[in-house]
């Protein structure tokens, strides 16, 4: 399959987005139709349009300060790379890291017979890494971004991603593996 | 939605990378590249082409026997049904329930500097509702089936879905709602 390698300028520009359905909006970004959403600091990246369509990586549950359960979504880009093993990820991958607060469901406890059931309660924050190999060549390849409610995280916040990615340098810098 | 009994391991089988999936037949889709998939009994259903593209629904976590992480996905009629906040769900709504074990990070722990992280491991078992008014009338208009490395659950465990899922009756029998 061709390797994909984009040279493209993200900050200004929608993502096409990926499932042919029309006339859907985001519930919780002004993503979908909204060119003046702003953009994070430090790499410039904008909520990409249709997001929340897009296909599922994995998810994950995090207990501690986070105390959420999370789903990585990503572009056809990433998709397809991870369905390949492909590493690095190519130019134009994008991964999205959507959470919410960690509920237990009542409706479903009551149904199982005890309490151990957990579910997706408000949203918390949307993450994102875009793969850019030149614009971002000084974080691995990777530009990442914060939004909570549509607006970005502040520098401080977006210097310590790259950090925190730089351990798993071996899989480009991303964590999360594909679920079957 | 809910899960009860078993965990079963489910071998992951050729999928097609679809944008869209569009005019599913309920009773008799063949799974991805397999035409001769097994139909689960009591309600016919068979693995619907395509479903690991399906969007995001929600996400959840069960403790106790279950131990595991889970994602709805749902095709384009659950999906449009449940942003349009629609119920009763349309005919043609198919809602899949993926599972995984729920397995610690140890590449996540390491960089959160705390055990707090936990992913997907090993797929355990598929689970389908079917929405076909006529066809499955005598529970709610829902077909259900389940599968196990390709293969469909047996006639006793199917009996046991649709009287787990009576209580939610108010929602259509789906408990699982949209996570924005």
């Amino acid at each position: 399959m061709a390797n994909l390698k984009h040279t493209m300028k993200r900050i200004a520009f929608p993502l096409v987005a990926v499932a042919a359905v029309a006339g859907f909006v985001a519930n919780s970004a002004p993503a979908s139709g909204d060119a003046d959403g702003e953009a994070a600091p430090i790499f410039g990246i904008k909520i990409p349009p249709g997001y929340r369509d897009w296909r599922l990586i994995s998810v994950a549950h995090e207990e501690g300060n986070l105390n959420d359960l999370r789903a990585l979504l990503g572009n056809d880009v990433a998709i397809q790379a991870y369905r390949e093993g492909k590493l690095p990820f190519p130019d134009g991958t994008i991964i999205a890291r959507l959470a919410w607060s960690y509920v237990p469901s009542e409706a479903n406890n009551k149904v199982f017979g005890r309490s151990q059931s957990f579910v997706a309660g408000s949203a918390t924050n949307v993450q994102f890494m875009v793969k850019d190999s030149r614009k971002y060549a000084t974080t691995g390849g990777w530009g990442f971004a914060q939004f909570k409610d549509g607006k970005p995280a502040d520098e401080a916040l977006l210097k310590t991603c790259f950090p925190c990615h730089e351990p798993v340098k071996a899989r480009d810098f991303v964590f999360t593996q594909y679920a079957p």
